[in-house]
């Protein structure tokens, strides 16, 4: 349980720890700020918590401060909220991208403050307040990453806050974090948006039908295409290097498998197709999904 | 309602054929064949219809004969059957690639016999007897293509098949089909089955955390790369030449993501992302899909 927490960003995920915080009773007093005006005027309709019309008062004596916010804001969000941090106070996030940010702070050299990276693996296509949900942490993965300078008790504090929310917490570096993000989620991000332009390409007179049957496979990139656009430039910029390395391994694979398709290779596409296929039950295993059939089905 | 009606193939999607003609009491006999023992021996404990053990048998005095077997095995299935076809009698597939196997079945001349195409666009990521389900038809698309030799009349009787399984029909040529399907489908599985050999790597350190944060966008893909291997490499074949041109233009879509990630280019990035945002709206309103926030969700 925590005294003040602040919540800088209230999107999807920064409305959904609000609600959770809230409907657990995890503070004394929650305090909250977003830059867009259409937002806040949701909050103060929809929520009886402190909704601060700048972030200086949002962050003054929290003990707790997320920032829930697109990567690219982080840095001006610091710099402004950097000299009234209360002493002592846990200073964390819930974006994508670890490495750059980490940079960032470490460079603002913050002080007596301790900075611990959330990224909690959850969201749905859906972004601004309206979408969050109070349940939307249950059962997900929340990575966790400090500096060793970190004291254990405050990282105890926070994976017991993510917790409460329902989640369940792992420890990772700022750089294992970032390589691992990026083959789970980045990659299958660029894929999805790549695929989603070649498949429905306005000139093309089969545009209709190529919606109208993209129950085939089509339609789940769409879903996974459909991501707030602000985040994911940022995700891709932050995560560059590591990004632009798996991107180059995957485009040797599909060539892989289009030199098969050209030489019309059945075995070498059957040995393919087959190794893919193992993956699924380990998923399934890692109860990252059930083993109820769903392709292509509503 | 017809006489007889022949499955040939009895996998995920015959045997639901089987299921559903059965329930639905479509036909006064049906008669079906499968070239695996164990397939053969699953349908004799599970099912009261008639089972051939070859396939002359099944397709002799039949009105509807149903090829559910992988594409590469039609040639041989219809230089068998060939000469017990019975005059006037429909002859169907429910492959997903067409214009090859048309080609075939012209060169064969198949005497007095109705050759009209079915693609069903339903399926799991499951296969075999055990897989099927009577309901798998239900409010998904079938494809049908004809000749236009075909007399309206027995293309009209395999619609109202193809209804009475739950499914909605739409004409199409054997060419039209099979461009739509690479993008719909055969894209979307050739890029699954790339980014699940890209991700999970037996040498990577990582390996088990990939699969054990999977649902931040990986695991939708392992489903669809979890499809029948065999059934694949046979699509991959038959429709090789639109699947290297779609493949062609998302290498170039992916490599403007890439250089625009090199480049850190956030405005280019941005209106990429926007762009495939709006396809998503148009694919629910199509009725592909439901808005229920699911990404990531179990």
């Amino acid at each position: 349980m925590f005294g003040k927490i602040s919540i800088i960003g209230c999107g999807l995920i920064g409305s959904s720890i609000l609600r959770a915080t809230q409907e657990k009773k995890l503070a004394t007093k929650i305090s909250v700020f977003d830059k867009s005006n259409k937002v806040t005027e949701y909050l103060r309709k929809n929520f009886t918590v402190d909704i601060c019309s700048n972030v200086h008062e949002t962050t003054k004596d929290a003990d707790l401060i997320i920032i829930s916010a697109p990567l690219s804001s982080y840095k001006e969000i610091l710099l402004t909220i950097k000299s009234t941090l209360k002493e002592g106070s846990i200073l964390t996030d819930t974006g994508s991208a670890k490495k750059e940010v980490n940079k960032i702070i470490n460079n603002l050299n913050l002080k007596n403050v301790n900075w611990i990276a959330s990224h909690p693996i959850a969201g749905t296509e859906y972004s601004g307040p309206e979408a969050g949900f109070a349940s939307l942490f249950k059962n997900r993965w929340c990575i966790i990453s400090a500096d060793k300078k970190v004291a254990e008790d405050k990282i105890k504090s926070l994976e017991n806050f993510w917790s409460k929310l329902g989640s369940k917490t792992k420890l990772m570096t700022f750089e294992d974090h970032d390589y691992v993000l990026s083959l789970t989620s980045h990659l299958p991000h660029a894929v999805a948006y790549s695929i989603v332009r070649t498949a429905i390409n306005k000139e093309d007179k089969f545009k209709d039908d190529v919606i109208q049957y993209s129950a085939g496979g089509l339609r789940d990139f769409t879903r996974i295409a459909a991501s707030d656009p602000l985040m994911w430039k940022d995700i891709f910029i932050d995560n560059s290097e590591n990004i632009l390395k798996v991107l180059d391994n995957y485009s040797k694979n599909l060539n892989e498998i289009k030199d098969a398709i050209k030489n019309k290779d059945s075995k070498k596409l059957l040995a393919i197709f087959s190794s893919t296929k193992k993956v699924r039950k380990e998923i399934i295993e890692a109860g990252q999904d059930t083993d109820k059939p769903g392709f292509g089905r509503k």
